[in-house]
């Protein structure tokens, strides 16, 4: 793996080297942690990486990499920069054969993530995009039932994902993840929108198994002089007739993380929550509520095959983050000794064309008052 | 107290008697239990009345009431019918100089709730709605600590109300409670809507002080041959810019009666839940979550003089219905005496008109594919 | 029912009152609610009882009251007042033909109990002890499940009772609750002990339905200038060979009334909180978590029988208190009436000598430095 | 690192690699997974190691490893094998110059723990001990807490282990977990005890920063045919004159990683549970609950400094284990680079041998029917 971005103090770069590592699959073998090539070396230094795996920029680590033998060179690269630089990198890499692994949204623009799917096609290449709370051994199993037919026909959904640390103008104190977040040209046209509305998306579609067919959008902009939204309320129509709501901000404040969703239905239903992910709480017609917990009793084999440790030794956040890695890495390894596998089970480009358009949607419903807008 | 409706096999009338009765201020005299003499007497007599004050009509009730010497003959009267049967008792009771508890929705009809409003205060009698929510300690402290502004200005609001009896079609069953509700002439334009939407719309309003400005509704019916909404989500934008969300639902399959609130202001949020009342949980910029108690530590007035029993013996749906017929009782006493009461604090007509424009104007927005519609 | 005790300011005279009138089946009538005939007159009337029916103690009223015709005299006393004063009342009530309900623990010492037992069983008339906690529907589950064999052999007891309120010497601060409990002449000999460590014992053997064989005593007395014991830690073990601990404490800083226990059994085990009494969380051999709640689904007839209102709508310490009340008022209706019923449900004289057994051999094993001491 | 035992199929082998490969501090070069070399050759090649490395034995990889030059071979072993074979391969590693990290309990009988304790002194090399839970951020907030004196005098501790795992006869169905536990030659004289109760203990001592003095202890062997314990419950008197219990068990059916602990002091208390790590409840005088995070508000370094994630990126098992890795490995740089280390953090040989006097002394109070019995 070679690393794109992540340089010393990034937060989300270190999540990516940590994650990528729990499983013993994939080893951290270059990097151009920052467009400054001191900076880069510093930081891969303290990674324990030799001086001239650091590279001072993307462009020279893919064109350098490529000239190295097979079994030494990187096999993908991991991208882990903030939005505007997603797709530049993203692109050469899949031109120079190399596999892509990328934060999410995908992409600045709907337009290049539409590009990045027809690249990716062509190119053969695999491609992940870190949707990492799909990871979750109890949202596997929580997609499993809706799939297998356990809650019968899904007629309501809700999904939040409410943060606080955006409450004040933390942007205008040098905070880095804050400031490039509140930006549009390095942020996109999303703030909260891009940054965690794509996830609940995400888990939504993923979970219920379900399209959003249309939604309508309340964008709000709370923090003084910001021109992004900072947090949204959404309404949203399913393509089988299910309705929802969904509500994402990160001015909700006091709140840390909480993602959660509560599928609803004609014969169950069930509630999932990030901040305490070992828990599925279901609930049965004439029967009284069932929690199921990690490699726990009656799980499918979906979620049984992601637990990493016995029942009550609780995984988090970076375990699910390793899952999408590790079964990026194991279907990687098998298309390396030229196998197939059946179903890949990871987060693709096609997850980040559907994010594109969810914020692309959304912005647009809003500019008309929140008028119902299709989902494409 | 004179009751009108809940003879033997009522919930809510067995409600409204629990809760009127648990501190020891009210005493059941007389009712009208059914529309049935017989059936009336019955319910009375289980219920330790004298035959000669069950009687087989409001009417009656109303006017053999009136005859009896003061002291001995009813203080007000106790409407607990289905929602159609509301407006017409309330209106002779006030023609007739008692003073009137109601249950929720207040009438049939906006027309009805405007002509009640109207009645109340031309009678100079007594009015209270028993939204019962607000009777819980918790709820008051939510209320005060918005209101002294420890939350700052309030930013977004999350409220939900979801039951999931009517996930399967029990009024086929004979059920009456499920009976009346959907179906209009007895229900009146809202299903859910008004049966528990009116419920979260009062507390939106009492916990924020904050009025709604407009909606955007998506009703949905989603059991078969019912006319009216048995599930809803909207979206709130309220007079002070504050966004959010509503969802309530009759078929959120396996819920019991989650009713559950969110707040956010600036300074700090709250969180407070109706299946767990007696906590109140709240968050802080660079302060850990505190969780506020009944009775517990650092409660305001507003909360500590309706608590019943010390910290920790957990009070519930009956004692916060209490609250509210305690209220009512202490302002009625006080009215008896030729006293003046500070600020009572029970829902009043106000509340109810209140509701009831809640109902048409979400009804409307539906109609309109749920466009933005205001609040009067 | 004419109470003994309980003035205006008190704790449980009040509980006792709201708890015997939630259900419409008994009214209170006259009391002896101080040994100050003034103060009795003055918390009686501020209950709006009549000032002859007001006593300047509990003798003037049990021979006054007998003088009143049937139908008009109270049917039984209620004893509220501190241990001390337990015993003396219930003696002189039964001898003169009243029922009995007294708190708990039932009185002084173990010889008052062991005489009171026999004066119940002579004088053939009802006695009550009010050990509320059995009251809760899920308390009721709980047994019911043990009894039917659901969770098969029990192997492990866990109970604890844990209060913070005597944390600081508030007895010294002139609070009334304090002040008695603290003091052995009108406490008895065990402090926390007796107080509440009685509620975790019978708790144990309701549930199980198994007796405590002998226990193991580490008893503590943290507040300076105590002599009873404010805090304990016991070891248990069960007549059928389970094994187990009981922990209590008034100086478990911050806890409210935190009494919870847990039963496992080679088939299935449960566990419930008092704190959050709405929940009965339970475990299975190869099937996840299940949580029951009063008058949800799957409950047994002894758990929905004493439910009141529908599952998702909280009941609280009032209404488990009312429990006893109501089950011991069914049962004097039926003698009154002269029928018998089949299995009274409220906890009897005999739970009372049980109780008072618990703390002798409680304070005996403390004072063998935590000796095996049979409960007998 | 190399380690011994932890082929293909362990549990405990899979947990310490993943453990030692978050932080990107450490890398397994080498191993003797299994006595039989072909398993261990197997076991090594899964984790992508050359055969070369892969050891029969671990008395051959200590002295091949040692022939290897510096920064080649491996500068730590770490012992992941059951209890019966910690002893002498830590031993020898010591006598070869390697560092060592093992599993607990650390040896298989007292005697051991005492000759490991002097030859770790002897040695000058770092021996740590995998007490995982001390390793959460929130753990480490506790003890800081407590050693500051926030919760002032230390009163009463509860501690409790449950898991219900061994509830029914597994290990007759072949399972290797379950096999050597139960089986005195490889687990030592404590079953439960040994396993889980020495956690319990090394936790009480580690955030009380109190040592117990005696204990009461009593035993269980609740499956048929075990002769160690599966079950225990215990009176702790610590050095302070705090009091307390412990309860563990792996009959405890339906418990999966119950690790529960409460400490009370005479200004706050705080209790942790090790299934939902990711909060700290706090009671304190006169204000009310609050609810620390990690990465959270208010926090003191001591729990910042090991948190990896923000607040509300929930945390697990594998990340507090990790931090005993992380912290051994950062001693053992500053070692190696000749540097020396303020307060190094992580459970050391001290550890164990109180580890180990806690089994002996507690098997000595059951033996004499849990008389009270001094821990040294």
């Amino acid at each position: 793996m070679g690393m794109i971005g992540g340089g010393t103090g990034s937060f989300i770069g270190d999540v990516h080297r940590k994650a990528a590592s729990i499983d013993g699959m994939i080893e951290l073998v270059c990097g151009a942690f920052s467009s400054n090539a001191e900076k880069s070396i510093a930081s891969g230094k303290a990674l324990y990486l030799p001086e001239d795996r650091c590279y001072g920029s993307f462009e020279e680590m893919i064109l350098k990499e490529k000239e190295l033998p097979e079994g030494v060179r990187m096999d993908f690269v991991s991208i882990v920069t903030p939005n505007y630089m997603h797709f530049p990198p993203a692109k050469m890499a899949l031109e120079h054969g190399f596999h892509v692994v990328s934060d999410k949204p995908m992409t600045l623009t709907l337009d290049e993530a539409i590009a990045l799917e027809q690249l990716v096609e062509n190119s053969g290449k695999l491609f992940a995009l870190t949707h990492n709370y799909t990871g979750h051994p109890l949202v596997k199993q929580a997609r499993a039932m809706v799939a297998k037919g356990d809650l019968g026909n899904i007629r309501k959904i809700q999904v939040q994902y409410l943060q606080g640390w955006l409450s004040t103008a933390v942007e205008k104190t040098g905070q880095k993840q804050a400031s490039w977040r509140v930006d549009p040209k390095r942020s996109g046209i999303g703030g909260a929108l891009g940054d965690i509305g794509t996830h609940a998306e995400n888990l939504v579609e993923y979970i219920s198994g379900l399209k959003i067919k249309e939604l309508a959008a309340d964008l709000g902009v709370f923090g003084e002089g910001r021109t992004l939204d900072d947090d949204g309320n959404l309404l949203l129509r399913m393509e089988n007739g299910a309705k929802g709501t969904m509500s994402f901000s990160q001015i909700a404040l006091g709140e840390e993380n909480d993602l959660a969703i509560r599928v609803y239905g004609d014969k169950g239903s069930l509630e999932w929550h990030q901040e305490n992910p070992n828990q599925l709480i279901t609930h049965w017609l004439d029967k009284p509520v069932k929690i199921f917990t990690p490699n726990g009793n009656d799980l499918y084999d979906e979620a049984l095959s992601v637990s990493r440790i016995p029942a009550g030794h609780p995984e988090g956040y970076l375990e699910a983050f390793a899952t999408i890695y590790k079964n990026f890495a194991t279907h990687l390894m098998a298309v390396l000794n030229g196998e197939t596998i059946a179903k890949p089970d990871y987060p693709t480009v096609k997850d980040g064309v559907r994010g594109m358009q969810f914020i692309y949607a959304s912005v647009e419903s809003d500019k008309n008052n929140a008028a119902w807008t299709k989902l494409n």
